[in-house]
């Protein structure tokens, strides 16, 4: 949510309606412009530039550079049971994804749970997204992407593992809780933001090129030495993603995705729970309910703030941003009406 | 691992069949004393003491209190499509997991993903087990366990979260890659051995009274305000479990549970995919290698140890101690022995 340089609103159908426009202009059918027009916008209605407008030119290139096929839509290659494989057929990854998560809830209302997997699919940009979309309409939703290398496994020096973002979310008061993760401390984006605004980072962000653990974005950005979360923990989790992500879909592994600029070809899976199929289903949202109000009642450690469940400031920030209009660095603007 | 004091190595067999006596004297029936046995022997084989012979007598003590009821079995509450949910009965933690991730893996066999959830259950001792038998059957396998208020959620002071133990597994070459982990930074078993050998811990694990961060094991046996993984991340990630379990099962919430000595009617969840069902099975072991070997290629920081995937290690321990007796503290034998 840093915003670096002077920043404007937007509101939300302008901004859409410009997404819309370079789809169109970048091969995009009218209906398939609008759907990834409304995801980029959403994303950067909820505070997420990173992968609204800020990412956005850089999505185009990697369509013009052949890596993103906008007409392309995925194909099934295997069904068994509540289960599905399919090619992602290099189609555009926020597309792919919205298809898969709706294909798994599709599965979990015939069979209780589903699974939806993506081989050879493309950067999905907010994984949240997937979480928002299937929890608002009642599912309990768990998903995962792989990435390039960018992180070392635990003990190593050169990055070999990716951040495989991970999603977890579940319907709460007709909205969602979302949690929406990726498996190192900070993402390089926030090491950028911290760098170019000369902060230190709260806690230690990786390892610097000495090998000592270190809290300045500077060194990190040099060394490429960032930390998974919990150290060995996290290194685990994202090697096990990864192996997941790959033999599910029959897709590529992190070892095996080309570049990091592009990151194209990655694999992804999508499991949802129809929760009106359980026994307890009238009881949940109460039930959910009393866990959020013990979390509430937490003691904070700064009484000026308030403890909070994953996704409860997204809700604040999209109420302000659909009213006011969305917060957008004024250079990005400009470079948008310019694609 | 860590064992203060006199260390003696014991047989598989001897240590095995003093934990077959003690339970059949506390009311198990032989077949269900032999299946326990095994999996309390197999925690010590692999070098977990603290879920192995260590955690025996308090189980046992959980048995003589009530909490943990010998001789009840899981009931099926409800099913449908590939989705079971359970009644745990507060049968014994061990048996009920082993029992849930078998019909876990049937539901699979016959959808190709399978769901089973246990309400009113114990604590499963070591999440690996579970992980080690479904993976070494040739299933993709998660797991999770939600346990009493251990750790503040991030941002708080008091434990209102648990540390609910994740676990995700893989069949490999025969074996399994098994991923198993809390979302504490460390467990308090941890902190206690730490403490007792008047080491630092190697990172910091949560906050002193004074709010301060800290690697000192005894402040934080003090302050119970132990760090969650990823500090925000991995108190989403556990929030999000309790949810998961708590509201997929229909049984009690970390917040419910009443009292961390006891630890009773947690609610757990257990995910089973099948491999043999997938388009691309006979390329999966390879698959996986190839992610190993590259996981391998990693440039160790120190050029005398090596990159592992978890696991890897327990492989090892697990042959030795097998060949050469299990190492125990020969205190704890003793105990044992008196049981």
């Amino acid at each position: 949510m840093e915003e670096i340089g002077k920043s404007i609103r937007i509101p939300y159908d302008k901004l859409k309606s410009e997404f819309f426009r370079i789809l169109l202009k970048t091969g995009f059918s009218e209906l398939r412009a609008e759907k990834c027009a409304e995801i980029f916008t959403m994303n950067s209605v909820d505070g997420v530039n990173s992968h609204g407008i800020n990412r956005f030119p850089k999505f185009i290139k990697n369509i013009q550079d052949g890596f993103v096929r906008p007409g392309a839509i995925p194909t099934i290659v295997h069904r068994v049971g509540s289960l599905e494989q399919w090619d992602g057929n290099l189609g555009p990854g926020p597309l792919n994804a919205t298809f898969a998560t709706d294909r798994a809830s599709v599965l979990a209302m015939e069979n209780g749970i589903g699974m939806v997997t993506l081989a050879n699919t493309n950067h999905w940009m907010r994984g949240g997204t997937y979480g928002w979309q299937a929890a608002t309409k009642g599912f309990v939703f768990i998903c995962w992407t792989n990435t390039c290398q960018n992180m070392p496994a635990w003990g190593a020096t050169d990055p070999r593992i990716g951040n495989n973002p991970f999603v977890i979310a579940v319907p709460y008061q007709n909205e969602a809780i979302v949690l929406d993760f990726a498996m190192s401390q900070y993402s390089y984006g926030k090491l950028e933001s911290f760098y170019k605004e000369g902060r230190t980072l709260p806690y230690p962000g990786g390892f610097n090129k000495q090998g000592e653990i270190t809290s300045d974005p500077g060194q990190l950005l040099e060394s490429w030495r960032v930390l998974p979360i919990g150290y060995w923990k996290g290194a685990g989790l994202s090697l096990l993603l990864d192996i997941m992500a790959t033999i599910l879909s029959g897709g590529l592994s992190t070892h095996q995705i080309q570049g990091c600029s592009s990151e194209s070809r990655v694999s992804q899976v999508f499991i949802a729970i129809n929760l009106k199929a359980l026994h307890n289903f009238p009881a949940i949202d109460n039930s959910i309910h009393q866990i959020i109000e013990d979390l509430h009642r937490s003691n904070p450690v700064d009484s000026s703030s308030k403890v909070r469940y994953p996704g409860e400031n997204v809700l604040l920030v999209r109420n302000e941003n659909m009213k006011n209009g969305i917060p957008v660095n004024k250079e990005n603007w400009e470079k948008l009406l310019n694609l």
